[in-house]
């Protein structure tokens, strides 16, 4: 990366720093705080002009996170910035792409469109949506989305003897049995019913027959409040002895999560690192400097 | 008002049902909530078609509340809200109107371009410029920001006996010179230079003569950090024994700023109803109805 510029937001210093390092890139210097009465301050400080620039931000918290990230873009751009890519590694509202019921804001498109107001290109690591949609279909700009799949199906194969693959409901249930026969691993899967945001029912969706000498290894786009996930663990504990390891791609761990999970008998938890969180082992920052350099950024 | 329909937002309760009182407007009904992951869902539960719609929102916290506002707003058009016009009775962002240094975003009008992107139309009390400018040269949809002057010298004539009127700084001595004036009381102001966020320091504009007899009353657009209120209260503890009554249109009372200034020495200290606050005294719901009539809204 010969003239680019990264910059790292708040909440994002480990995988930003990880990307740096990919790119082996200069990081931007802009000063972001809060002012006492809640406005945030943005102050570019490095030198932009005719430069290519990236952000690093990941979307959870996205609420309070959009504003800044909104002002530093659109900054940038101002002190002569010749585009601006944003690396969201988690992204946000992506999953309210339809209406559930009539009088909710279908929030995707109009998140993906104010976003797409500031930066000229996005790339996120596995999107998490609720229905087929693709990122395409939301964001006017160039907008794409990697797959984890290889980096997690690499992780079991190097540190799981004999695993099979779970998946806890059909929204993932697609890309990860492609995965257990990429590594040709049994696979089963179950129905999620969600009663609540913290309560879900799972039930196999077919009379697996569980072989007690294989270590189960659920595998999730993303653990919230692990309501899905542990449901996953008590269900399984009855059919097997082994402790199941659980793999998400995005631990945001929100409500005492890891706890819950823990208590429930995973036997051990493992995320990516596109947020910071002990449970990290699975880096991503290769996957995402690969894209950046697919999408035609003419520098990289 | 016949067909309108006000919706109030987290946070603004009070005011939001202070307005409605004034308009005798039917409550806008609408579920706005967090999913456990950060992202708000918004959910228009009143029919919305064919309806001039307001929102009441208080924009403290503004990165916080600005999605879940633009969600609402954007929904309600969605819905076939034939106009939204925001009351926000504080207004954000508008301080940061110019660069104060190379580098620094002028968030001012980018908030006012983005705001302007889901309402049609924006009143506010009392917008807390640094600068001479004007919501109208910030805001591309019609804005009117409201003097909170009238009824602040209301309040101060009908509860205080000989007073005299102190401006802490530069900016708001206009206004409080020109109200001292109306109420023919004394006027005097500090001159004051910020050092940092919750430092500044006061320096009388002229060597005043304080009358002893007389009750200072300190008034400024906002009391946040309460740092510019303090220094005032301190240093004309110097000149009097009476202690002073501290006025602000906005009360955002951060960091302890309520119990720094009664420590400080203040006699009272009285806000108006903009944002919530015990010291709420001064309703400003009456004004702020007045102007919404005024301002063509073919229903009212």
């Amino acid at each position: 990366m010969k003239n680019g510029l990264l910059f790292i937001l708040p909440g994002a210093k480990e995988i930003g720093r990880a990307l740096m390092q990919q790119f082996n890139a200069e990081e931007g210097n802009a000063i972001i705080r809060k002012f006492p009465d809640g406005e945030t301050l943005v102050k570019v400080v490095s030198d932009v002009y005719g430069r290519e620039v990236l952000i690093v931000c990941s979307l959870n918290n996205p609420d309070e996170k959009l504003l800044p990230l909104y002002l530093l873009a659109k900054t940038l751009k101002e002190f002569g910035a010749s585009s601006v890519l944003l690396i969201a590694p988690y992204l946000a509202y992506i999953r309210q792409d339809k209406s559930f019921s009539f009088g909710e804001c279908i929030s995707a498109p109009l998140f993906a469109q104010l976003l797409s107001t500031c930066v000229d290109q996005l790339i996120t690591l596995q999107p998490h949506f609720h229905t087929g949609k693709s990122l395409s279909e939301l964001y006017p700009i160039h907008a794409s989305g990697v797959s984890a799949a290889p980096l997690i199906a690499s992780w079991v194969v190097n540190n799981v003897s004999k695993p099979f693959l779970i998946s806890p409901d059909n929204e993932s249930s697609q890309w990860v049995e492609k995965m257990a026969e990429d590594i040709q691993v049994p696979f089963m899967a179950f129905n999620k019913s969600r009663k609540t945001d913290e309560e879900v029912e799972l039930v196999l969706s077919q009379m697996a027959t569980i072989d007690g000498a294989r270590t189960p290894v659920i595998i999730d786009d993303a653990i919230t409040t692990g309501a899905t996930m542990k449901e996953a663990i008590v269900t399984l504990r009855k059919f097997t002895a082994k402790l199941p390891v659980c793999i998400a791609v995005h631990g945001l761990f929100v409500r005492g999560a890891f706890e819950k999970l823990m208590m429930a008998g995973a036997g051990k938890i493992v995320t990516t690192n596109t947020l910071s969180h002990p449970t990290n082992a699975i880096g991503v920052e290769r996957l995402l400097a690969d894209e950046v350099c697919k999408n035609s950024f003419v520098l990289y």
